[in-house]
């Protein structure tokens, strides 16, 4: 298979400043010369291809957006936006584990942890030496995180967690967890607050989601605290908004997916281009019916303006305006569109349409995921439409 | 009916400078003074609302992109395309009338007439004082201009003109026609030209389009040449690029129809927000209801798309880098969208969305008009289909 | 434009009776010989082709399923349906028409009514000498009638109505309405009850609904009732059961909705095919490019679909096991399915689909208002989930 | 997870006689306790549960329709439908391993072969103690059989073949295979024929097709033919008709299809009203919310349409008047709703949708393999196409 020409029919391009645009290249190339010759046996292996993990730090992948005095990229939100595109154009399993360990786990540490708790990880996390987790989700509280059962008791001197946490990325290989739990009312301390948690703390333990079919190059587990005891350092002393603060880390990986799911999308047109400017059937390329090209401009209608609405949000984001209604109308028309794509590339494919060997079914497989989270396709719509009429209709 | 507050949820406007905002609020200001109060009647009625055109002219939005010397507001190409989207928030008939008189007539005068055709005609059809008309479409050669059967031919002081020219915007109240002919191959003149016509010469008449279900408040004809003789001087002298010259007014004309579908659906999407918001229905206002929310959602997403389709378009046209292609896209990505909001809007309404006193059901009617005309949705498939592939597959 | 040849593709023909299949083509034949020559005319001119009211009634098209006693056809559901069906092939203003006669009218009158009531009334109704209207809709309950506001006051002799009525098809030409109204709680009289109002007694009227872009050639009206007295025997002595009675006339109007949607599609397609055929661009019939076929498969395959459904709850109709929420199902999915196959017909045809001298764009507006009215498309959404959750979702 | 409830909004059961319920009825029982529990796991290890053969064989699954002569269930193709029905319903490797044995490799033997193939080998298939499939498509020909590279070669005393054949069902494990080949014009025998080959015929080979995401639970191979003998006897005497003949075949297995997709879409929305009625969210059952009874109510209007095409259809093919463009349009329509339903099912199961422990994933993700072998979904829209203008498009 050739080489990624990229699909840029409305010079988006030109939006870029020449910085952003040499990350993109850098990245693209990345994923060219080391994700493309081993995301399909990995996927089929269903692992996640962790030898990966330090040139993604190497590179400056990793919390791109946090500052450089802890290790990272300090890129501004655009440059992080593109580096998400590109790394899910090769797997959203790959741009998950991104996305988890910078917006689910990296921010809040640096957002709301102690100056200790950012010496401590950030290096780490941004090198790619150390791999975080995020616990939020419950088994019955998917897209109703208020109704989270995990609690912290205080003891003399720190916390007890007790619960479980589901579809944790990460979450068998991380070294770290970033958990959230019900506090009671303690005075000082009320509601829910986050806890970095390592590991491998006694009571701590992961279990990898058997049976997914969908995102199989990625670590999906389970997590369960019984009885895991933190000392009061491990509290998060920034983490006093509630549930606000779990769900501002959710605006910053939501983010980063509404970008990831250009890259999915481009990724399968560029598939589907090629093969039909390849593929004979009848007396001819099958790109010259009528058919087919009605799917590609369909494609590429969508992939462009997908771009300009995560370029848009992205220049809002970095003027510090954006909100997190514009991210989720980003995420769930961006993802629905990468859903949409990538099964009408598949289509496309014909009966190779179903091998591993292309790519666009297994974006179709992962897509599905992504459209279930970080807010479901339908919560997201009834953000919106609360933001339209102002009232809640969940 | 309360004041159109726009839409604007990705803060789009922020791109625009202090003029072109200017600009766009002065056209929406007279549009809600001067078209809505009118254009419900003026449809029903099927005419075309004529004492708005001196207004239009004084305002600027006649042929707002071509030079000050000839009358026109020399605006750039965004601020020509938001006149464009708040005229057909008020009528697609409207927009129709500014698109032909700017883009049809005005800018191949500039393009391809003589230094008289301009000083004659570009500052009366800049004032509104002169209305203006194309005649390319034949009967049978919608969407194949090349099988043009409508002849010049060449006698000893001048042409004559024969041939019927269908679905004229402005036909019948025009004072000049920009008409296009086959010369057959005369030396020097060949091909397909252009001829400004004056509509009092003897053999020429327009016929009204009976029976219309769309463009109501619009006049659409039907153009007879019977030996219409014309002076030597008639023959625009820069129309020598055969179809090339016609399609490029298209091209312009094109490209305001990208940006009016955009005014059209936020008509429509203010009417359904502020219905949702009053119409009760069982326990509460129906905005507060899922199925409408999701249906307000899917309607700001796309209106987000395309404003920021149209805008990017804009910029590209103003750098010169503007391909017909991109304009393909633009056209019938935003008129699709268009068609499915403004019957969404309607739907919404429940049985007031049938009422002309609402505005839903009369932009769906007349955006089938724009769906088809200057290239139909499918023809700009195949566009793009060409452009992607590299296969004509007409 | 050629004769109609139908669209049977998967033989439902052979399902049908020698009976059936004889009244459909006679309803057929003369659509073809009496509506189609005037129905664009009537249309552009906003008013009901009036003359056709005694043919109809000769024919046996009103209250069709009713018995022959009355002076009606007494033929099976199927028969009723398919006159339906091939009513709303010519229009589905001249459907609505049937529609309110039998089944919102003749129907009550004969199922609630008393035998003083049924011989008065059922016999001119079904000769067409008599016209009928059937008020139940007021301006705020659209879809929640509970609601209503319209009272029926007891008095020494009789009965006192006050109350507005709207939507109301045959409001104007109306010789008898079936007006449901609040009573309170009178002891014996309880709830909502219908009574048979005469519309020359004094305090009713009528008004034109003004500015319909949709159903043009069908009298739809709002009902006044002004102190309106009627004697004790205009009460209908059966309509007992509250809102169930007047809610049971509209699932036997919505039966022949569900029938008549199909009607329309079939209109549509045929024109559509026929038109592919003819119609000539580049080099040869539209009908031959892939981008046509893929339209008109979709269209067959919907309209098919949308015969075996109406078959299939015609006999469970006579069957006497239909259940009102089958009949959403069908007149959801038929509706929904010809708004839409209109709309794709009506741009095959390009421009010359906007002409009233062709069917599809008539089709197209007149179908919005059957997609809102006898239960909106979102409300049978509704009564549907509500079937298979058992949970009520209003 | 409960039993399997069915799903019949229509009583369409009603139309089925007794022995046809009953025959349902047990294929249903039988998938319910052999099929269901084993099919998740199989589908994770990537293998055809093959010990599930011989009970098929026993039930009378296999070639159901064809004479009990040669041990077949001779039953009627209502009956044949149903049980491809329940079998899907399963999982679609299940229903395919039916198709292929069925119609694909027992049809042509009993249409085509000689009385010394039947009685050889139609009773062993029959039984499940053989295993068959089908070599039709090559590498380069899917949507072209003509095009086939395939020969046999005559020689002394029968033919040699050689050639490759892709997307084999069943092609590892089989016994026999019907082979299709090019033999040229050798007078008596020409065109394309077909040959049954025993599989341990030196020079016969097959390989899985590697990398496969979609029918895990399948056997899907290539078949290589590389100089194998085989005597005068394996032509199979009937196999005359050139291409018509296999593609009988294909009209054969695509009208099971049809039924099939049946299965898997009433799975799916079973899963989904049964999980939409458990799972608790916020204030309740997400069934009880519009957005998820909009999703359930459009998947039962699609299910009970698809229903009544097949039970149309194949009274139509017991009739012997069923045409291969009726098989089209049902398989066209069947599968492409099929895909649909199991993608919504899945999406209302949120992150539970991704886990093979429920079923509506692994369905949607089979489906893709159904939309596109037995005449992909483009091809049949132009198989319609033409049987709609009666030009060909391809």
């Amino acid at each position: 298979m050739s080489t990624f020409e990229g699909v840029d029919f409305y010079a988006v391009d030109e939006l870029l400043s020449e910085e952003e645009r040499m990350i993109r290249s850098t990245i693209r190339q990345w994923v060219d010369d080391r994700v493309m010759p081993v995301i399909g046996e990995a996927y089929v292996e269903r692992r996640f291809p962790r030898d990966l993990i330090p040139e993604m730090g190497e590179l400056g992948m990793l919390g791109a957006n946090l500052p450089e005095q802890y290790g990272c990229a300090e890129l501004n939100n655009v440059a992080y936006g593109l580096i998400m595109q590109e790394l899910e154009r090769g797997d959203s399993g790959l741009r998950s584990f991104a996305s988890v360990q910078g917006a689910l786990v990296m921010y809040p540490i640096f957002a709301f942890g102690s100056e200790e708790h950012r010496t401590e990880w950030l290096p780490k996390l941004a090198s790619g030496q150390a791999v975080g987790c995020f616990g939020l989700t419950e088994p019955d509280y998917g897209s109703n995180p208020a109704g989270m059962i995990t609690t912290a008791r205080r003891t003399a001197d720190g916390w007890v967690l007790n619960g479980t946490k589901m579809w944790i990325t990460n979450g068998s290989m991380a070294d770290v967890a970033v958990v959230w739990a019900q506090t009671g009312d303690l005075g000082d301390v009320k509601g829910i607050r986050g806890f970095v948690v390592p590991t491998d703390t006694p009571g701590f333990s992961a279990r990898d989601q058997k049976g997914k079919l969908s995102l199989l190059a990625s670590d999906t587990s389970e997590l369960h605290l019984a009885d895991v005891e933190v000392p009061e350092s491990a509290l998060m002393p920034g983490s006093t908004g509630g549930l606000k603060h779990p769900l501002q880390c959710l605006t910053q990986a939501r983010y980063g997916i509404a970008w990831g799911a250009v890259g999915a999308a481009m990724a399968c047109f560029d598939e589907a281009r090629s093969y039909a400017g390849e593929r004979v059937m009848f007396d001819g390329p099958i790109g010259g019916k009528q058919i087919q090209q009605v799917r590609l401009a369909d494609m590429l209608t969508k992939i462009t303006q997908a771009q300009l609405l995560v370029h848009r949000l992205g220049r809002l984001k970095d003027a510090g305006t954006m909100t997190p209604q514009q991210v989720s109308l980003a995420k769930r028309a961006n993802v629905d569109m990468a859903c949409d794509i990538a099964r009408e590339a598949r289509r496309l494919l014909g009966g190779n349409g179903i091998l591993v060997e292309y790519h666009s079914m297994r974006h179709m497989a992962n897509l599905e995921s992504v459209y279930t989270y970080e807010g479901t396709h339908d919560i997201h719509s009834l953000v919106l439409g609360q933001a339209i009429t102002g009232i809640a209709a969940y």
